[in-house]
């Protein structure tokens, strides 16, 4: 199934406009090209809107937010909504400022975004009123273990009824849900939370998936959490015992260019709920 | 020819004053630095027309463009011409918004720009009023072949008379030509395409180029892409076959760091028209 | 002594909270990854208290600053202070334009910093009132010598307690000095000049190692000048002769994520004065 995802995204290389931050944006450019998309950046209000009706789908990653970026975010989503564009939204930092949070409930209120990707503090934060204690990283009690498999499902499936979406709640083990389905993906390795930005680039690679696959969302942007795990499996392989983050992660980058359908689908290790 | 070209750059170190993109902004740095250039960043209107003062030539890269980021272009470029050192454009997504297209054409109408390095999408945009469909890379049919080449450096000989400038124009053949001559510059591979901001490197490679050889404009931007290109094939050759665009992208900056006149001289294909 | 200084970063994990530039910041954040830290980067005004007071410990850095980017560093500044969270300025490019040296020159009235990192020429522009010519790199005739190093050390001493701070000038050599000591690092190889970003890389890591050791902080500042000096060597040693600066910036960072304390007690080149 991931394989068929995949292809169709190297058949189509959707153009996917990114407005996201710029500690990882090289990464997230990186990564959209080296899966056959093409990125685009822009996030000037005076232009945002433009720029995603000439684009395949959109992403919006809250990292670094500033108010004029905030406002090309909310002319670009709706562009993209009243276009049937796909949108995803990675709402980085959210729970650790009341500007970050607010600024997620402005775009969740006008913008129908067909993913939410984050991970599970950031659901919490702004689903479940929680507070965030410590920056943009996971709390280690929000980490995703066999226990709590059950409950954190059940937590995701009915946010993503709710606001009729796919949440992507990444960690240890990946669960992309919507109302019906869970996917529990248990590819990648402990290092990759040593690399900045994985995240991000999570998030780019899913809205490449999503646009090139609209009509089987849920699957794509959990084909894409398998890809970036399968990947960072990958890249691990080839680490050479003096090679730390940096090299890996230029390795992930270029395991996903150098993903076949056929080694996905070998790779993948998920379970269907 | 060429290898004199570099060994300037070599010599004289030239400092550039970089207003450019923060997608890209940290390989810019590092491939100046590999040419033997040294980088600044600085784009507050507050600051820039100060910073251009203090070095030796100036780029002006309009990829995420901002009003204020458009401000300080201004300055910086009107600072540059009455210092008379070296200024390029890379007129990154022109055409694809109003604004951008705008904001580039008030850069044009200010500021003598010694070269203008684009590709053939942003050209056509800009001085031939064609619409942009597709973001900030060249559309398949504006690509440049056998076929085309002598329609394309007649158009572009056009338009670098009309404002006594150098075009470069990059794509699978690469054309760098004033009124009087062109360069057409057969050497890089297709993987480039898979590196996001292999252009604005270009750009930036240029600015130290045309710095470092101020009575040798057109020679030193055609100097420039065919670093670029060799050093392309160079990164390939040491590819490994795990290793996809992340490992590429540094291995050009590695080549160019590691290039010396003799091999530029040997690996240089080109022709003049 | 260093060893344990690494030691303390390695256990305590110190969330650090990164404003700084676009153009180094994602080596910024893989060195503090690398080191055993966690990088938060934001920089509105309308959060920057807040994420400040999530955090541990606090980076200035001044390159391609801008004026909401000053009010966040302000207000960060003073909420790190109340909190007495340790607090670092690199000053990059004080002493290149009037807003750069004047916007310095606010933080160091309204903040106090426990370190003070940049190299000599920014040291002189801001306490010796000298002028820059360069840019924002140290001038040649700012090189740290033998010959030179008394005097310097006694300059560099004397603002340390005028200031009661740490002060990092880092070159050929390293001085890490506060009104009683001196340490002189010689670890570190001519090619870190080659890498964008290695001071802006030394700052964050050091802002790591002062806040898990908030005791010792100009011992930790010496030990973070160490660890980048042994990191060239060891990615100096893991060098291709292919590969250049851009290979080399990421062994660099690999090898803080591999250096152990023995590795560091060993390798560690330095006096005490």
């Amino acid at each position: 199934m991931f394989g068929e995802i995949l292809h169709q995204v190297r058949m189509q290389k959707p153009h996917i406009h990114c407005i996201t931050n710029y500690v990882t944006a090289n990464d997230c450019a990186n990564i959209v090209l080296a899966s056959g998309g093409s990125p685009i950046m822009a996030e000037s209000p005076e232009e945002s809107a433009e720029i995603t009706a000439l684009c395949n789908g959109l992403l919006l990653n809250t990292g670094v937010l500033h108010p004029d970026k905030l406002s090309a975010m909310r002319k670009s989503g709706k562009t993209a909504n009243q276009l049937h564009h796909p949108v995803i939204l990675d709402p980085v930092g959210a729970g650790a400022s009341r500007f970050r949070t607010d600024s997620v409930n402005i775009l969740l209120q006008e913008i129908h975004f067909d993913v939410i990707r984050a991970n599970l503090s950031e659901i919490k934060a702004l689903f479940c009123g929680e507070k965030v204690s410590h920056g943009v990283d996971a709390v280690s009690s929000d980490s995703i273990t066999e226990k709590n498999l059950p409950e954190i499902i059940s937590l995701i499936q009915s946010i993503a009824g709710k606001l009729n979406t796919v949440i992507a709640v990444t960690g240890q083990t990946d669960i992309i849900a919507d109302k019906n389905r869970a996917f529990c993906i248990k590819n990648g390795c402990s290092m990759m939370k040593t690399v900045t930005g994985t995240g991000c680039q999570l998030s780019a690679l899913t809205a490449v998936f999503i646009t090139a696959n609209p009509d089987n969302m849920t699957e794509a942007a959990a084909a894409a959490a398998c890809v970036m795990g399968v990947c960072g499996e990958i890249a691990l392989e080839h680490l050479k015992p003096y090679e730390g983050n940096a090299s890996f992660r230029n390795r992930i980058i270029d395991a996903v260019c150098r993903l076949d359908a056929e080694t996905l689908e070998q790779k993948a290790n998920y379970q269907i709920f």
